[in-house]
C-alpha cells in the first residue's frame, strides 16, 4: 500500500462515503463554506491543489468555479481529531463563495429580538455569474 | 407563533434532526471544532450563550465544557445560505477545544509527501482534563 492509498483509508468516510468539509479563506480566516468530498473529490482536490467537493443534490463531482470562475486554490489541507471532518484553507477566486453572489454562505446572523438577519452584501448579481440557472446550491 | 419559535423553524435539520455546526474562535478566526446540533441544542445554546451539542455517540445534550471546564461563550451565531449549517463565533475558555488537549481539533495535516501529519501541540494532558475517561471525543 503506498502513501497515496493511505492518507485517504485514514479517513473516516460516513455510511455515504462522504465527509463533511469546511473551506476557510486562508488569509482572512474567514468560514467561506460548508460542503461534502468523496474519496475521489479529496483525493482531486490534494492533487490538483483546487477544491473539488461532491454534490449531493447532483449526485456528481463538482469541481467548485467550473461555472461562476471562482474557484478555490488550497494553500492547507487538514483533519480533525477524529478523522472524519476536513478543513480546507483556501484562496477564494473572485472573493465569492457564495451561489447567492455572496463573500460567504454564512451571511445570516441571529438576532434575539429577531432572528436570522442578512448582515453581508451581495457583491455580485448570481444571473450575472452563473450563465444557465441563476445559482444554485451544489450541496 | 412567536419569533423564538419561527427562527428555529427555519433551520433544515437532517432527516435525523440535526444541523452541522462549525465552532470558530471569535478573535483569531481559527476553526477549532465541528459537532452537531439538534433543536434543543440550538435553543439552548442562543438563549444560555454557551455552545451546548448533540452527542451522537451518547445520544445526548452535551454541555461543551461540562467535564473539562473548557466552556465556550458565544458571540455570535451564523447560518449559511442553505439554513443547514450554522457557524458559531466563540470564546473558547482555556484555549482548548479538542479532547486531545489541543487548541484546535484540526491539528493534522496533509502533506503529499507523507500523509497526514500532527503540527500542533498538546497544550495540557486529557488525562489532567479529564476527571474520568482521559478524554473521549463526544461527537
Amino acid at each position: 500500500m503506498n502513501a497515496d492509498v493511505r492518507w485517504l483509508n485514514q479517513v473516516s468516510w460516513d455510511d455515504q462515503g462522504l465527509v463533511p468539509v469546511i473551506a476557510q479563506d486562508h488569509a482572512s480566516g474567514d468560514v467561506l463554506m460548508f460542503a461534502w468530498m468523496n474519496r475521489e473529490a479529496l483525493e482531486t482536490t490534494a492533487r490538483t491543489g483546487e477544491a473539488v467537493y461532491w454534490s449531493r443534490s447532483r449526485r456528481k463531482l463538482w469541481h467548485k468555479g467550473e461555472e461562476s470562475g471562482h474557484i478555490q486554490k488550497v494553500h492547507e489541507l487538514r483533519m480533525d481529531c477524529d478523522n472524519d471532518v476536513i478543513l480546507l484553507r483556501i484562496e477564494q477566486v473572485g472573493g465569492i463563495a457564495c451561489h447567492t453572489g455572496r463573500h460567504s454562505c454564512f451571511f445570516q446572523k441571529y438576532l434575539a429580538e429577531t432572528g436570522w438577519e442578512t448582515v453581508e452584501p451581495v457583491l455580485k448579481d448570481p444571473n450575472l455569474i452563473y450563465s444557465k440557472d441563476g445559482g444554485k446550491s451544489h450541496d
